[in-house]
């Protein structure tokens, strides 16, 4: 497959115009490798530990979510250099899809509405609103990491979900007017909780976003190399 | 006790010209009510809760750390007009002590390095270095909070703490150059912690920066109005 | 009468999308009070005066075309404390209709030509031209207020009229083009003396703007409240 | 007399570097002439008529407050084109003293306080403040100009006075601090007006600052040439 | 004829919503003279050596390319102010088509296609495309200048060319992809020549652009004042 | 050779703090490789022809006067991905000194100065001016390049050398004042001509920096790496 063949599939799935204007420049063929593709990897990162797992597998292609370029460089130097010299000494492609990947259909909140199988569910200007019947406890298990809850809640009830870093006043004020019970999300700051107009549950931006990589690579049948935080609650 | 004669008083412990750029017009005398203060109340954040007790309590002075007039104002509406009002009504004067506070000696980091038992303890650019011989376990009781661990660590052994959301990457490398075996704070973004230099143990904002308030009201004997966010983990 | 139902009517009358963009966040219900409007009350600006007659009138809203919250504020201190402190106590709403109220049909610039018994007029992109046969001196005993005139002129004829500070050389050139034998408005400045290709009739800002507000007070059957500059010629 | 030694001079009399930074390449010489001085004129403004009378009385040299370039200019057309070809075609040099007259000893401020006969005077940020025991109408006499009183004054008392366009709430508050009765100068605005600490008396901005050309050109030996606004009151 | 008749003419040939943004301001008639016009005359800069020439020939109009006031100016000194006279003085018009000129068809690069007998040419972006069959010898002069050629070029055959400072690199890669074999514009940067996808061959600004000056003097039977740069090659 | 011992070495001979503003971030050791250096290279920019004659002669650093990573990059893809590639897949360092080198002592003017043999010479602001007695054939011999002369120069007597992009109408005024017949740089715009104040002498870019680059590798026993611009002058 010629990595244009893949770029074209890719920017049907998540087209480029999607995406915030903060992603200009830092989304697409981001480091540009082997111009054949027959080994493709996925993964939320490109940390070093992800890369070297894909360069060790063969791969030709990592699809990541997060750009590792996103600070403007006039310099490589330190772990940056460590890392595009992996890349670009192995020919590997990286490709990104970020915020255009939240707002696509089949994208990063629709996969966290299957996981937590959300029902009768409706689009927010960004992320998914749904009934959820499954316990907090069960949730935190599907999504594989601990949670903080911000409020009293029993039950989720009617849930609002948005993949990443997405407790944002304006984004919980419409899940609250749309019927939601409860906002989940990662990275709460204090002053948006002091303000919340709906509890809050927390996980972390890794258990949100990870699951719609891993599901895309199951449906294309890549490899998904995972690497999630190693976190623990006390108590 | 005249109301310039506390605010000189306060410019004393937490000088404004310690402040950060941002804190100009933020700081200080906020809002200005009656001229003669016999009952001072203390809190971290001035939330309509905090400000009906001081109230009730026939307080004329509310100290906090954070102002509730954050953004620039242009017009007096919903929960804003209806906390002023409050306040105004009562001719309650509210003062903040906001990053004056945070780098004053006998601030929030001195208050946490003592509530946390720091030994041998240095000063960083901003919060403390030192060494704690307190388990995790007995770290979350004396903040009162759930911690979210990231990283490996058995024991916090030397200790950066950072009262707030401290988590920037240039402490970050600050702590560790001064031998930080890990790092407390609050409010930690997924793409900080995958370039951390050093495990981080995540408290809340409330928990890190709420202790000093209540430290300086039981030296003053100022009343302290807790108001804590309502929070448990899952698991 | 619900402060909505207020709302609503006073946005068809001067509707908010006519305002400069100076405006935006400057007018409509800057301040939030009773939601059930019995009295009603209606002047230039919200001085304390003003307030504290409103007050005393047991009015719920007053209506201005001057906010007194022009500056963005991020304390409440000094004079704007004891103006808030009155009309967040008593429940008084403030609502403000600035330069939508200017470009509105029926608004400020209509009022004035109604004042001056303006003929075959028609409207300028700020003001209105028309026939004027009124002496200056008359002139001044309907505006009540002393005139400063300059240039030659001893009969008004032609002239134009803008509410306000209006003294603008782009406004003045298409008044000129348009047959204006003069210019009223208020607040002239030197440099645009200089360059004024018409004779120049200057009133007071009060004197031009207040005629709208108690012409509107009039038809809706409100209390004005009046509140001019004390101001006296020499000699 | 060659221009650069006149140039020496002036800045000795009025140093550039006493300007505001608005003034950066609008004050010295602004338009190059004849290199050769002889006959020196002085004028508030450059107006059309003031460059005349000097281009007619053979002047080199023209002095004036306000600068007729003031707007950066990438065309000469209409009037500045008009004004600019009687200046260059007789090499008449354009010299400009602006707000380093305005803050120099000697300067504007000086000459209205010996033109109002100031006692005990003594300096403003900017301006002048004295005992002033001259009736309303002597004030108006002396600066050849109707005034307008804006609140209530029998007598001036202690006077404050700022030529120009001066009523600026800062300096306002300084002459009320400083024990001013009444604050003089030019262009007072109704919003400036609503929270003015103390009563104004308007002049025209001419009224105000012509004195000082006037008395320089008397001690120089110069020709002043007048060109005051035609104005008068009604009634 | 009338300097409007003038004007509109002009504008039918170039119009002025052709021009690039940056030459807002500093197109048409940016200095204005005597309203008859008799004598019209025309080059590519108005120099002071263009300037005195046309006034010698009693031209009423000067047409120029480039404006002599680019810089926006609160002075008229030195060179400025020595040109400005000698324009103003004689009441010599000054007229500039600038971008819109470069843009418009029977324009600058028409002219320097027409001059090199390009064939089967197409229009570029900036500039036209067409098959060259001259020598660069010849190119040279035709274009009356000597020629830095960059690269490896035997003939030019397919060039592409823009007139004045145009190799840019986004012209460049548009000119490599509509098939041209080299590049003649003015003013190469080592930066650019670096990254240059083509040859390139370096005329001189004037001789790029003087061409269609030429020859809509010829076209209108005005007179064209050549101010050619001294310049010769070495070795 | 430590590469910490080669940045001091570098640091001594060209303080970065000697840089232009521009130059943040832009100079010093950009690309981080092998941290033990044996074999340096040096030439004046990191073409790619330039990188593998490195690479294939085993170099462990390269350094060069312009930095391959001017525009801040968020991806790297195809002449600089291929750049990136050759230099971190062979662990080559590139180091880079530019306006810090200009403005050396030793540096890139003084280099030049030598070259031609200038006699009395004295530093401007940037470049040096000194007595030249070659002619100016002998000097395009020497900078081993065409030259273009613009104005009339017999001999070029007291010459200004600047290296690199110098013809800045600032430095060539400081030229004049300070006795120089003539200018030497390179990239001579026409606007710049049109208001030179001295002959110029038009050199490449290239012919002026390389110069220093060759003599710092002769004085440190490295292998200087030549690619000029592939240049004839037509006729």
């Amino acid at each position: 497959m010629h990595v244009r063949a893949f770029t074209e599939e890719m920017e049907r799935l998540a087209p480029p115009e999607l995406a915030e204007d903060f992603d200009a420049g830092r989304i697409g063929l981001i480091v540009e490798g082997k111009t054949t593709i027959k080994t493709i990897c996925c993964a939320l990162d490109a940390t070093p530990s992800v890369v070297k797992r894909a360069v060790a597998g063969h791969a030709d292609m990592l699809l990541v979510h997060h750009t590792p370029l996103w600070t403007p460089l006039t310099s490589l130097t330190g772990p940056t250099a460590a890392l595009m010299r992996d890349v670009l000494a192995s020919g590997l492609n990286l490709y990104v899809m970020h915020t255009n990947f939240d707002h696509a259909e089949c994208g990063v909140n629709d996969a966290l509405a299957e996981l937590l199988a959300l029902e009768t569910s409706e689009p927010l200007s960004l992320g998914i609103v749904g009934d959820c019947t499954l316990t907090l406890k069960e949730i935190g298990r599907r999504l594989d990491c601990p949670l903080r809850v911000w409020g009293k809640i029993k039950k989720p009830g009617r849930l609002a979900v948005v993949g990443g870093s997405g407790f944002d006043p304006v984004f919980m004020a419409e899940a609250k007017e749309r019927g939601a019970d409860a906002f989940l999300s990662a990275e709460l700051k204090h002053s948006v909780y002091r303000a919340a107009p709906l509890p809050c549950i927390e996980a972390t931006h890794y258990a949100l976003e990870a699951p719609a990589m891993k599901r895309l690579a199951a449906q294309k049948g890549w490899r998904f190399i995972a690497d999630p935080p190693v976190l623990h609650s006390v108590p």
